[in-house]
């Protein structure tokens, strides 16, 4: 009924660096809108960023974080911890301790459709970069079961174990694994042609394009 | 049926000086509640502040930012873009480089009704104050009609070109433009008021006359 | 109709100095989930932390703050103001000279169940420690009555005078007085238990024991 | 630390009675704005209608039933169970079994900040009047402890036992039981005073009186 | 400041008839995003049908009803009144009285952004088509100023006084008074070509064209 | 990128025929609350109710409905058109035409995590169970990709083509394919067991044996 699965494909490694240099708003664009977490899901501070791969966590109720503690013992360096806590708000799944326990694996950030407790701790001490729907002061038990590597739920997203996860203050969006790849290019592209076109010297305006494919819809009765 | 505005009557820039050091919530106590937009809206940076004529932006469907972008090319200096994107968070209307694009052209700030793109950049790079509901990773389309210029709304209020746009940390206050000479000179009395009170050595509790006030009302018992 | 209580009965003041260096989200554990405020309440400050007894304020209309400024002349030093605004997000029932009044009198801190006005002067100026939904800038009357130190709700929680407030950036802990004594010593020991395991040496999942919690129970699957 | 109290002081049977005849919208204006319940706790059949006093019940966690389960069997004839589930909508905290339960008692009705299971059944067969947040198809546990006639929130309403409760399809109205006999009284006399308005003959325009009030305000231009 | 316009240009009556038979959603499609209602003004019975141009309505502060009782004195046969109560849902800005005096001037349906007291009675017995978020129990004051005939704002959508309201079970929907002519004649072929295509004996999915569109869409892959 | 999946492995029909005399709740309860749609999903008539196996749709665009429109060619008899449109309300994705190209296939019913157009001929003409978020005038494209039969979302709960989907008044329940089999016997005994218990002649209270478990938890003080 519940499967714990402790390991599973994950993206080249290569491809991840080259990720973890992606405007995230970029690689959204280009992975298109079912693919973009729901924006209420934060950085815990502004500065922090991610990218890896994801290693996926369902509790069965999302007043229970046994499975996100077990999940931080089989982290692989690197992985992203996906928590799907169903949007929940009133009471935490992650706080300090499984974030030490995250680290001491190398674990290299979550992402959690709910809340954490002591966030105070997780944003000056622990270093571990959290995504979360904010800070809560009631912890729920720690003595259910769940799914560990399933397909989870993460803002409206679904999340497959493996699928690479970029994060920054504007978001998270979710790359399929089999689209990786070929998204982490095109944004790679998109972001060397925002940059030269800011370096051209040439007016936003006139690069944009904007005003002439207004002018071309018909319909539209300009009163200058 | 789309029209585009480029140009309307702006008020005296004498009155758009003072209302710069007025208190935004001082504007919004004596403008009334229906000019006081939805709290939601909020700057990105706390010390954001901004004060100037609404050129209002206005997409058909608010999932594409074509306007937006045509709008930061008609701006005139001193300009407030306020873009209705009909709240919506899913979706970004506005980013970096048209911040870039609006600055070129002297614009003082942005009020928009919905999220933005890039906005660790906003806050730190562009310079362009910016009130909103908060930051995506997901762009829509720029491709698609509206209008520049005509009556928008704004968490909740009518906003017409050249009302008097107020914002700082508390939130936004639209004073139409024909009350904003009156609008100014009262806050500027209760600034004032307010100033002279917390300067005079009288305790809070003798100056506010709140405790006469609720002894005054009948059917309040007393148990002190 | 309306009753204004000026004078209660507090916890011992040396038990409210051990509150103060517990963690609010264990003792939030330990008092159970219905005393746990809606984590929308947060303070404007993220290093502002407050325990002491609760000073209730509870406005009829909840546009209105006489009560709020009257509460302010009757706070004994420490106390904190819970001010049950009713969730409202749309006007302020607090503010800097409301704040001022209060410090005079030696306020440890207010818990808002609504939003509060001048948030930037609160913020930088003030001084006093506040927790709510946010700032606006519109402001209601200062005209109608209500209660003072009757029962009130506060994010979901019923909070009586006396009753101490915990509150971090995490959230709120409302313990009831009759209970204080019981769930500081308890907070007081978790804390301790929790800084002797970091200490140990001992792994996180050697210390959490979750992974053996999991493993007994039924019907989970492990593939691994 | 949780108390089962069985039994509590009702209001007199005579004054309950007359209450049924009260318009529940009159005694929401008589007894002021903090006595009248979330108005999304609505009927499950619009022409269900309760008065009576509340029996409180309060669940320690709001996905759990036991609490109410057990008030079914103390319900004296013309209770009114006020169950509060937190607002909670993702789980059920009563359904059909427990209202046969409730009728065995004589209950006459239930006031939930929830919602329930089998609410087909509870409609068409039971014949018990529910008042809540809507229906679900999710169940929770029955094995947690709580409260039964303690201090309860309702829709943002506090309630305690023996307070009387009016409901019909505009919402659920809570009446202190000390200012019981004085609401009923002046609902009363309201009502009569409507139907007196209406069978007189004169106009709604000339009995409101409301344009008089209108002419009389300052600042305001008619434009006839 | 607050203006009380009471006579304004309404669209030729024989437009207003045609548009009686025109599906609401037709028309809805017609006049774009922007001009439809928020979903959830519904009316109070499903089979409730509106056309007629909108008699404005703003009060300025939304629990004070005065400003919905003096219109209902200067309707015109076949007005809608627009009422533009915030979205508020805790306290009613209409309700029985104000619809038979609305009914005694010839109203033909009240489309209200807020909620309504006496819901059972509007439903009941009399006879007013309302559009609204629902009832409550809680009235408000009657006493305060606002706009009578000046733009509002009704469920996102900016409403001028003479605009022609459609409405129906889907929602409303609201023409400005310059595209009316052209937006019911849309409507009303549209809603032809629908019945035509019904009638034809074609199969929906022929007729739709759908399956041919998405074959055209190049990166689609059918595996059937 | 998109793929068109028209076939999928469906459970025994003899399942699906005893799926339709089960309770959908008790299912609910056997199959676990992430298996339980949000409760706001609903049908549109309380006393419809369905059965089948899921035939899933995900648009791109949740605002266009090219998708719907071409599931409804695909469908087999007995089949539930699941259709994830992210749970928007602000614009249809599917409507009457749809629901006449439906029936024609045979659909047994559809479950929209979105809403609907022509409400109310969905409801008294066109004769197909439809469960959704409610109703809306405004209607988007038909012009887009997107998936058939795919994993896709429906109010919170991932769903597979083929899995058992139940629904009726209470809401919807996902009851995955390789469960199917286990879940319908676990609530068709459920069934019969609290059929038994009522025609017992058992009063509820004995029946249920929850006072007897609340007085075996300690910490509880009985005042009775």
């Amino acid at each position: 009924m519940y499967t714990i699965v402790t390991d599973f494909e994950r993206p080249d490694p290569a491809l991840v660096e080259r990720a973890k240099n992606v405007y995230v708003c970029l690689a959204g664009i280009e992975v298109g809108p079912r693919q973009c977490v729901d924006s209420a899901i934060k950085p815990l501070r502004h500065d922090w960023k991610i990218a890896g791969p994801a290693f996926t966590v369902r509790p069965e109720y999302t007043d229970d974080s046994l499975m996100s503690r077990v999940a931080t013992a089989h982290v692989k360096p690197g992985d992203v911890l996906v928590i799907d806590a169903g949007g929940r708000t009133d009471c935490s799944n992650f706080g300090a301790s499984m974030a030490a326990g995250a680290l001491e694996n190398g674990c290299a950030g979550v992402v959690l459709d709910g809340v954490v407790l002591t966030g105070q701790m997780l944003r000056e001490e622990e270093g571990l970069p959290i995504f979360c729907r904010g800070t809560v002061a009631r912890n729920g038990g720690g003595a259910k079961p769940g799914w560990l590597n399933s397909p989870v739920i993460c803002g409206g997203v679904i999340v497959n174990p493996g699928d690479l996860v970029l994060a920054d203050d504007d978001g998270v969006v979710v790359v399929p694994k089999d689209r990786a790849e070929d998204i982490v290019s095109r944004a790679e592209a998109a972001g060397q042609k925002s940059r030269d076109g800011r370096q051209s010297g040439t007016s936003y305006h006139v690069r944009s394009g904007a005003e002439e494919k207004l002018r071309a819809i018909p319909g539209v009765v300009w009163q200058d």
